[in-house]
């Protein structure tokens, strides 16, 4: 019976047999073993929380081995970018609550598609699609990650406001990357996560977004894997750490017929490229009348006015050159 | 038997009863009692390995709710400052390698000296001391490990070096500071980890250490909490994201009784801090003289010669703007 009850899954059924012979401690044997299954089901659950479950189950299913194996993985960087000053209005404790209030949708919104959060870096998520396991669509699974999440911060500055605590801004970066996924630390302490140059760009175009104006840049691996969205080009760049350009684009929603803003904007930025100082400052103008607060079309008014006064040598190809990280 | 064999904790053993009644039912059941408290043991200890055991007992003892507390810990953050170089080098998976048997080193010495790993950051190692637990002298322990580190870091350089493997340079900063310790992240997705201006601070100045020329870098707070040992004083530094400044220091040693090249390097700091332009190129021109490959010295008879020409505002009050990150 409390067998057949533990068989069952009810681990706290406990067997009462006050007897000092073999039946008394048979019966203390198999209460001790059910409370040790009852742990079990916490430390594993506990497990597939500070790792996440997929990577629980995936640390689970092998042979832990240190070392890793490369792999195309879609990355995603979120941090919130006006943290510090949220830290100097908030009391300490109202700080954590913040955080993991975001935290929590942040990794709802992850999880519903389909990725893993890798870890949390001070205000920073971490997360990848298409690792621990290979998933259909990881590109276009992160860009619709970086949608929704701005619409979770758009819900909770809402929530914010009527409470009084200053609103939230965030930031995404993404890149696909063939990385190294893998254990990485010692044997007696590791952790599941990619490393590479891919990673880090990642994180740099998230530090980007606010040179742009804009909540999500992703990179042109990423775009050219996420077709059933429509983008905006930014800029073609130089990051630090990384030698060759990255056309680097901004996530607009799902694809659509036509754009004609799109199809204008994409003009002008083609008119700046070849040169047509005039036609670029023309058209981006317009924009910038039309879109006042797009801090994007002022970025190029800008950079293609002083261009027009001192006109680069002919080895400049229109890549920007980002030095900071 | 079967059930004496199993309560001493040998889990793995199994009762041999092949009857399809009542007591070949029960006998099953046991074994599959046992196979879960095998299995538990299995979670327990990965647990113990993607968080650390000492996180892992914190997790485990206390119901898991998301927040924190303030307390005063010791962040040291480590980081391998030639890391890109090394990846061109090599190929992915002797760069996951050799990280691999780095951090193990790290996590070695830093578990020697009653620290926790909290994570791994691509390349970087953040440990904490005094948190999940308070441990007497954090801040001594946290200095003693980056002595540590630096030992090992030789050590494992002089079997790279026999492999033909490039050399790894590490750089270290340590700060003392309140910051929230707990429980941050979703409540399904969740990372016991230190947030915080004073987390901020240790890797900022971890960032420094290549600007100095030294391994590591420790702040005022941290050294008044480590009388144990001897240090050298850097520079009194604004850093990004901090309003006020800090005072630096290198750790060096065991304190010692007397250490003249230190008194005399202090003394020279004094002059350059008093506007004693010429007294202080003396100073650092002589202890330059004697370590030629010491960049403080360098970096201070630049400083000094320069202010000597043009001597700063009465506002100057000796503080180092570093706006980088």
């Amino acid at each position: 019976q409390g067998a057949r009850k533990i068989a069952e899954g009810d681990f706290s059924h406990r067997v009462e047999i006050k007897q000092r012979d073999e039946l008394g401690q048979l019966a203390d044997t198999f209460n001790e073993m059910g409370a040790g299954l009852e742990e079990r089901d916490r430390v594993r659950n506990l497990l597939g929380k500070v790792v996440s479950p997929e990577i629980a189950e995936e640390l689970l299913s092998r042979q832990i081995e240190l070392g890793g194996e490369e792999r195309v993985v879609t990355v995603l960087f979120s941090d919130i970018r006006n943290f510090c000053s949220l830290c100097e209005k908030l009391a300490p404790g109202e700080v954590v609550a913040l955080l993991n209030a975001w935290f929590t949708r942040a990794h709802e919104v992850i999880e519903h598609h389909g990725g893993v959060v890798d870890k949390y870096i001070g205000d920073a998520v971490m997360a990848l699609f298409g690792a621990p396991l290979d998933k259909p669509d990881a590109a276009g699974r992160a860009v619709g990650a970086s949608l929704d999440l701005q619409q979770a911060v758009q819900q909770l500055n809402k929530e914010l406001i009527a409470d009084g605590t200053p609103e939230l801004n965030i930031g995404i970066g993404i890149h696909t990357d063939r990385v190294l996924a893998g254990n990485m630390g010692s044997a007696s302490r590791l952790n599941y996560t990619v490393i590479g140059d891919g990673v880090n760009l990642a994180s740099r175009l998230e530090g980007l977004c606010k040179y742009y104006g804009v909540e999500s840049i992703v990179s042109e691996d990423t775009r050219k894997q996420a077709s059933a969205y429509a983008f905006r080009e930014l800029d073609r760049v130089c990051v630090k750490g990384k030698q060759q350009p990255v056309t680097i684009y901004q996530p607009l929603g799902p694809a659509q017929q036509d754009d004609a803003t799109l199809a204008r904007h994409q003009q002008a930025l083609n008119a700046y490229r070849n040169r047509q100082w005039q036609r670029a400052v023309r058209l981006f103008s317009t924009l910038a009348r039309e879109a006042p607060s797009d801090r994007l079309y002022q970025l190029y008014l800008e950079r293609t006015r002083a261009l027009a006064q001192q006109p680069p040598g002919p080895d400049w190809n229109g890549v920007f050159q980002h030095s900071r990280k």
